[in-house]
């Protein structure tokens, strides 16, 4: 088998699956390419369950993990990739086809957790499921039906994984940041926002994704957020105490 | 999508499907990834009837060819090769990896109709099955676990088939920030954190330097730097309102 070093760094995470068929197949395609660690958000109950007890790779079944919000289910993670059909609709993130974004994950693999995100089998990943991803990736099908089966997209991305690499891209420098502190520094950046009377502010949901987005594509390392977070916070007290 | 000359002279032929979700999974990945001809041979024919009337990629299915026998439905073929999971048996043919394999059939197909044949979901292709392939073909699993369900072993022969062999690589969205724009946000950063008290400002020029580096590292792009920098000139606008 080709060696991809550190698969238990990787989370499979499925969005609102529906499908109990899915789910086990996910998880079978899974054992099948030695990745391990299943991450559920927010699924359709009687389909997890019945995946548990219905299929093969029991292991990985058996471990897998359920969360609340994208937010809990990536948190540990710092790259966190949505995968799309594309096609459908305007994407606000960079989109790499799966080659060359499966390169850059195992890349990325060896020094930190990441995170595989699939959407729902009807729609996909939601612009706020999105919203928690650094980049996007897709799958290189036909325009005219672009829209492949659950199961079998986890299978297409795991073997591309797993794929031996014929030119390594070079891991970059200092430990990436994870999305829980990535989130920190949305949520500061909202805080001194709203403390400063930003306009746009209130005005929808999709200025917030676009801000959690926009943190995202930063590429911030550890250290770095840290130094970012800690200037926000600054900011945010000497408007809060210069308002009293 | 890739391209890979003449799809239509690739065959896929499943002996012995007994599970019509699988030859609906098969059909619909023949459909994403461009493949049109669809052979089925010795079906369970409750498998068969079913898929056709239950799953996308109507295409695909409403044109599925039925044979008796492994040697008609590869008849017209020049080149047959087997997929096995390996492990369980000694073969008696030469036995490529995947990407190995799909590298031979992409220069057949051009010039000769192919035929890709999968087994049962139990049992594989037997070896009576195999003695019509030129040569066989596995996807490079994990040995503890290597059988794939039917319908992603087939998702990821195809994909491999249309993977393009060489993968340009795509350009981030947007362009880069200038430098005249990343020093826009350094100014308007270094102004915030006066306005706000940062307690590390005076202390010396490497801090001011350790701010630019960090502004540099963040991979902005022109619409990302106006987007910072509003939101920056507003803090330092509602701090510097506040205090007089």
């Amino acid at each position: 088998m080709p060696v991809l070093t550190k698969l238990d760094q990787l989370r499979i995470v499925l969005v609102d699956a529906r499908n109990p068929l899915n789910i086990g197949a996910a998880a079978r395609a899974m054992s099948n390419f030695g990745f391990r660690h299943l991450r559920v958000v927010n699924p359709y109950e009687v389909a997890f369950q019945g995946a548990r007890s219905a299929v093969k790779a029991a292991d990985v079944l058996a471990n897998a993990e359920k969360f609340e919000t994208v937010a809990d289910a990536v948190a540990d993670c710092s790259l966190v990739v949505g995968t799309t059909a594309v096609g459908h609709r305007d994407l606000q993130h960079t989109l790499h086809r799966l080659d060359v974004g499966a390169a850059i994950i195992r890349a990325q693999i060896p020094s930190a957790p990441c995170a595989l995100l699939f959407g729902s089998e009807k729609f996909g990943l939601s612009n706020k499921d999105m919203s928690h991803c650094h980049w996007l990736m897709h799958i290189p099908t036909r325009e005219d039906h672009f829209s492949m089966n659950l199961g079998q997209a986890v299978a297409v991305c795991l073997y591309e994984l797993i794929r031996d690499p014929v030119a390594p891209v070079k891991p970059e420098k200092g430990s990436p940041a994870t999305s829980a502190e990535l989130e920190r520094i949305t949520e500061a950046l909202f805080a001194a926002l709203r403390a400063s009377g930003y306009p746009k502010l209130n005005s929808s949901d999709s200025f917030e994704s676009a801000v959690r987005r926009m943190v995202r594509r930063l590429h911030l390392d550890s250290g770095d957020s840290e130094f970012l977070l800690g200037m926000l916070r600054q900011m945010v007290w000497k408007i809060e105490k210069e308002q009293k």
